[in-house]
């Protein structure tokens, strides 16, 4: 066994100084593209398109880059995508659970969100070209309402040591209430998201506003009923910016698509 | 010229398919090291920890992982962080500065940041680790006060757009303002950072606060001054949080050291 990753570490430390070598071999004649260059060396240009989205540097983007598909493609499916989500929740969000002080008055809180935080739609965006192509709100509503999307592996280990700590776990989604309420609790329950405080989707009232103002409006409810947020979590800015956004956010990877 | 693109494009698909077959094959033994499993795959670790570094899952750390010394020696030189400041400069805060409606009052602002935003201190951090050693003050300060730190090739081109755009340029930062105006001020000359409206440093009232304390407050006064701050640019989340952050932020990445 020791042999065995031996020899993975030499393989991987090989791998990295021929892609350290490409780019530096590369970076040379880099030119930006508002000079009339063009990037044809998409696998770097694709890490820097994925970490300035995910330092939400870059905002509203409609679709990913359509020379980044095989990289977002790559990524998700590969294992890198599983290897950050385990050191964020893993390494730091269960330390810092660790760490919180509990009352024991049920007034603890968490939140997380739902898509792509606690279930994964990685199947239905394989058929969305990874983001590529344009959010199609028919489609995912589709999709969503067949309660079939899995856990994401990570963040249901997450789910149960926050309920399991006596944290109340509140799932906030700007999915809409009146149509994929039952299919989202039901997807939760065959997932066994199981022991949450509350589901709170989006009513009639808060349609057509954007994640910030939803959410932030949904966490001032809760605390206003006297919750303290400890954490909040999800894959999109808009889940983890406004008010009230909890003592810790934690954002999560998703290159897949912009919800504002 | 074409025949060479195609053949690195090549060499870099079948580098992704080489780490994304490694990333596979070891993420089905994937252990979290909190239940004892040891990573001893350290690129795909490191490039984890960078991303959680990045979008400030991972606060307050004191120095970079020691496995992953290697990993942002590599990403510092050998081209991938140029082609990341590339990306965000070139391809989104200038068309962003380009769709800013100016007022020409006077008064539409921007503030930069200094260390690893205007000025490199990678030279510095060639003989620290890289960050895998604690930050010595002491050691720093030496090595501002000499004002020899070069440019950030790519956030010269920026300030330089911004000036010639008509913004009045302010550059906020948290060294010390009784030891190291003159360097700092003679440092950004020898630079070519001419032309910014005021520079910034902590005084003896703002020692000891967090840097977004210090930089809340100065943004504050900016705006009570009349200032429109359209856009705030810094490496650290420090520079980019708290109160009147301006009307947009830009993160750039830093993976060396965390300033709170």
């Amino acid at each position: 066994m020791k042999v065995i990753r031996g020899v993975v570490v030499i393989f991987m430390v090989a791998v990295l100084a021929e892609v350290g070598e490409a780019a530096r071999s590369l970076s040379s004649n880099w030119k930006p593209r508002l000079e009339g260059g063009n990037y044809d060396y998409s696998y770097s240009y694709c890490l820097s398109w994925r970490l300035a989205a995910e330092t939400n540097d870059i905002r509203g983007w409609r679709t990913v880059p359509s020379e980044c598909l095989r990289h977002v493609q790559s990524y998700m499916l590969l294992g890198q995508y599983n290897l950050d989500l385990n050191l964020i929740i893993f390494e730091h969000i269960f330390p810092y659970i660790n760490s919180i002080p509990l009352s024991n008055d049920g007034y603890d809180a968490w939140i997380l969100d739902i898509d792509d935080t606690c279930l994964s739609n990685i199947v239905y965006y394989k058929l969305r070209q990874f983001g590529c192509e344009p959010y199609d709100p028919q489609g995912f509503k589709m999709w969503a309402s067949r309660g079939g999307c899995p856990a994401v592996p990570a963040t249901l280990r997450l789910f149960n040591k926050l309920v399991e700590t006596g944290l109340k776990v509140f799932l906030v989604s700007g999915r809409d209430e009146e149509t994929l309420y039952q299919a989202t609790a039901d997807n939760l329950h065959n997932q066994e998201f199981i022991g949450y405080e509350r589901l709170i989707l989006r009513s009639a009232a808060n349609r057509g506003q954007g994640g910030v103002v939803f959410k932030s409006e949904k966490r001032k409810q809760l605390v206003e009923e006297g919750y303290r947020i400890w954490g909040n979590v999800g894959d999109q800015w808009s889940d983890l910016q406004g008010d009230f956004t909890g003592n810790r956010t934690f954002k999560l990877p998703n290159p897949m698509y912009f919800v504002p």
